[in-house]
């Protein structure tokens, strides 16, 4: 990532919004409805009568998006145009339906941290947010960290330890933090917090200063 | 996670499929059709002039779907019923949007393994798999691995290395094989490689025989 372009905690303000924030835009208001489709599916009842219809006009919509769909290739020059934040990934990003999304802020002490209530999509054990399901919106969340310290990377190794269940249906804190850079190795910690404070999920991340280029 | 009820590498043939397959139902075919309009959404133009009346027919259908769901209570009862695989989780799950879904077999070596395809909903780097994305899957073949291997419990501390960029739209083969169980402690280890076995990343998996129980 070229984090000449990020703000940074040294030259923006306390509570800079770091991710794309949703937009009053046709694409964000769909994905919004699409992720609103996600979680009643899962909550329908299996037996609903209309489920077969539903298909239908799912798959109806899916054809007319795809019609209007460049190729991939030129599609992922226009996802990545410009050195800014992207849109699309799929923990903050609002044109993504898999992002719950998070909205991350940063902070003056150098983290960022967003709160986020998780539903039946991320489920792992019962009533609980799925352990990989933290552990991809850690990774993530430490990568927007790294951004807003002034040093960004690729992820090298993520030591994800669980420390108890993870609620569904409540708001928890996400928080990260870049701790120190060593040459090209970068440091970065986390965790997901409960409204109590209660550390559910902790991180510690290795990132190394390197990037995939932007398809140009 | 009970496996008395699961197949075991004990006690089922090589090649056994221990994911719930997408069945010939109509929660089935709606949701697969709801995770083509994830990836269409991310594909579409931007500038589709007809992306609010999307959101419209989107909305619309989460309003049919919520209404015939019961309570979120409820609807955990009967998700968690049984003892055996679950339908819903957010990798493997055929009643979840989000999940690909990877479909895994059990392998007569005690592994268990899968091949996806990953695409736009699950980018990180440009053109390439969201390392938090191959953080969820890996944990969650861990957790098939265990049951496989006939002793599952929780994640406790998941340690992933990045070796190389993991493509989208290509094959990914992806394996999970219990290495050892002392007392409550039980190590995982897996793995996703590239068509021509380029191990892109690995992982260490501590788990502890414990589970949050079903709701009843």
């Amino acid at each position: 990532m070229n984090v000449g372009e990020h703000p940074t905690a040294q030259t923006h303000a306390h509570g800079t919004v770091l991710t794309s924030a949703p937009q009053d835009a046709p694409v964000d208001r769909a994905t919004a409805a699409a992720r609103r489709v996600i979680d009643a599916m899962l909550r329908t009842d299996r037996g609903n009568a209309n489920l077969d219809r539903v298909a239908e006009e799912l798959n109806s919509i899916a054809d007319h998006l795809e019609e209007h769909a460049p190729e991939v290739a030129e599609r992922l020059i226009d996802m990545w145009g410009g050195e800014g934040v992207t849109r699309h990934d799929p923990v903050t990003g609002p044109e993504n339906a898999i992002a719950p999304p998070l909205v991350l802020a940063g902070l003056d002490d150098g983290s960022v941290q967003g709160v986020v209530t998780l539903t039946l999509p991320y489920q792992g054990p019962p009533g609980c947010v799925h352990g990989g399901v933290s552990a991809l919106i850690l990774d993530h969340v430490l990568g927007v960290a790294n951004a807003w310290g002034g040093k960004a990377g690729m992820t090298a190794q993520l030591n994800v330890r669980y420390h108890r269940p993870t609620p569904l249906f409540e708001p928890l804190t996400i928080t990260g933090k870049q701790m120190s850079v060593e040459g090209r190795k970068i440091h970065t910690v986390g965790d997901i917090k409960t409204e109590t404070g209660d550390v559910c999920v902790s991180v510690e991340g290795l990132f190394i200063d390197a990037a995939v280029p932007r398809p140009r």
